[in-house]
């Protein structure tokens, strides 16, 4: 636990929240800013800033839990899609230091959520793209 | 595999692809559109069509290698964040039905990547917050 975060005081019961599962290792508690209605939050209880930061143990006990949200959010609301959005970093729209994963349940265009992809599929040649991934390949560790 | 699916065919290597990760059950390549220079998708090798037909084992597998991926990007190109989207069906953005973890480097506000949010704090009473958890709680299975 991280004693000046938001989300460990919401674990620990220190501030309330609208509780969806909680186990051993990980709590799930909508987004008190429902972008859409069932808008919840899947968290570790580890506490971990952002996902460069967490271990494989951490980030397989948060994701194992993630289908069995979703499906009872799905159950829940008979959404027509779910979109799952993570935020590293305040550039990125992270705005609690505490890893979270978004669970965002949608129904319809216009319902408050959307991503804005612009792509560049015309900026890259084969080559471009060999060479990108070549450069993060080489980054793996 | 499944014998229609783009992304069995792209691991297969019948259609070809820009690897950045492979191991025994995570594939990881560039997307062909880039939405950002490094915008790579992280696949499980189990094919499952998205988020709620995936089994915990499946989830966990896949997630484990993404920490391990974001930072390699985070390496190779020293992004200012970074954004991890999973659309699951067409209505939430889902255009191929292969299970697929966007990664996506931030490098601005400006840089052809963002969420809209259009949040409705003030639509919700705590009641109605807890009334939503209580829903989505009891369909958990």
């Amino acid at each position: 636990m991280s004693q000046d975060c938001i989300f460990c005081k919401i674990m620990d019961g220190d501030i309330p929240s609208a509780k969806v599962y909680e186990d051993e290792f990980v709590y799930a508690f909508l987004d008190i800013s429902q972008t859409t209605k069932g808008h919840t939050l899947v968290i570790p209880k580890q506490h971990t800033k952002n996902i460069y930061e967490t271990d494989a143990t951490t980030a397989e006990q948060l994701f194992s839990r993630v289908p069995k949200v979703a499906n009872a959010i799905k159950e829940a609301f008979n959404p027509v899609g779910l979109n799952m959005l993570n935020n590293n970093e305040e550039a990125a729209g992270q705005s609690v230091f505490h890893l979270h994963i978004h669970l965002i349940p949608r129904y319809g265009s216009n319902d408050g959520f959307g991503a804005k992809w612009e792509t560049h599929t015309d900026d890259y040649s084969n080559e471009d793209l060999q060479s990108i991934a070549s450069s993060i390949a080489e980054q793996v560790k």
